[in-house]
C-alpha cells in the first residue's frame, strides 16, 4: 500500500468546495464560508480538519478539537481530549485504509479521544479500539458517545 | 385524518423491545436496559421519550429533555429550553403526519427547542419552522445545530 499522508486543512475557497463531496457538509462548513466572506478570518487559516489528498481530490477528512480538561465529562482523571467528528471517507474510496489513518493520526498526541458515530458506523470504532461509553443523558442528550483511552486513563465513573 | 395521539413512554421490557425496530437504537436504550435489568430504575419509570402507537405499534418517537437556563449557551435571555433528539418514524408509516405531531407537541410548552437533526433531514426541520443555528466550534464540535423559538426569544449572538 502507498504510504497515507495525513494533512493539515487550511481554510480557502478550494477547500470548501472540495468540502461539497462529503456528506456530512453543513453549519460549519457554511459558518466558515461566511467568515471567509466576511474577511472574519483570512484565506489559507488553521481549521480543525485534517484529510488525505489523492492526487489532487481530497478523498477523506476528520476534525478534530481539544476540549480542555475543565469541560472533561467522560474521562478519569478530568483532562484534556479531543473530539473528533465528521470523519468521513468519500465512497470511490472506501476499503484503503484511509479512515484507519485518520484515527491513527488522532491517537498520536495520546490523548483521549470521544466521538459520537454515525448510525451503523459502530463496528469501524469497536476495530479501532473505541469502546461505547456509559450513556448519561443529562451529559450526552442526543448523543451515542464512543471513547478510547491510551494507557493510564479511565472512563469516568457514573454518577446518580 | 384519524387523531394522533401523542404519549409519554414508561419505560418496561415492552417498550424498550419496541425500541428496536428504530433506527437510532444506542447508548441510550441500552443504558435504560441496564438499568431495569439491575433494578437501578423500576418498571414503568418515567423517560424522555414520548411516541405514537398505531394499534399496538409504536410507530414514532423523540425524546426531549429540559435543559436549565444555567446551561443554556443558544438563547437570547438564556432560559430553559427543551434539546429534542432521535426523533423518527418507522418507513412503513412515514407520510402521515406523525414527525409534524411529535414536533408541534414539542411546543405546546411554549420553550425554544433545540435539535441536531441528521444528515439529510434540514428540509423537514425547516417545514416546522427551525432555523439553523449560527455554528460556534467551541459549543456545537460534530453538531448541526437547528433550534426554534417562540416570540420574544433571540438567537443568542456569537462570541468572537
Amino acid at each position: 500500500m502507498n504510504q497515507i499522508k495525513v494533512e493539515k486543512l487550511l481554510i480557502n475557497y478550494k477547500t470548501l468546495e472540495k468540502f461539497k463531496h462529503f456528506k456530512a457538509y453543513g453549519n460549519q462548513e457554511l459558518s466558515m464560508l461566511e467568515d471567509l466572506q466576511s474577511n472574519i478570518v483570512e484565506n489559507d487559516s488553521e481549521s480543525p480538519f485534517y484529510g488525505i489528498y489523492y492526487g489532487n481530490n481530497l478523498v477523506a477528512r476528520m476534525s478534530l478539537y481539544k476540549v480542555r480538561a475543565k469541560y472533561d465529562a467522560y474521562f478519569k482523571p478530568a483532562q484534556d481530549y479531543l473530539e473528533l467528528w465528521k470523519l468521513e471517507v468519500l465512497p470511490d474510496y472506501r476499503g484503503n485504509g484511509y479512515g484507519r489513518a485518520l484515527v491513527e493520526f488522532a491517537k498520536q498526541d495520546q490523548l483521549p479521544i470521544k466521538t459520537n458515530p454515525r448510525i451503523n458506523s459502530q463496528g469501524f470504532w469497536e476495530e479501532m479500539d473505541f469502546q461505547q461509553a456509559k450513556y448519561e443523558m443529562e451529559r450526552d442528550l442526543g448523543q451515542n458517545p464512543y471513547i478510547w483511552m491510551p494507557a493510564g486513563v479511565k472512563e469516568k465513573e457514573k454518577e446518580n
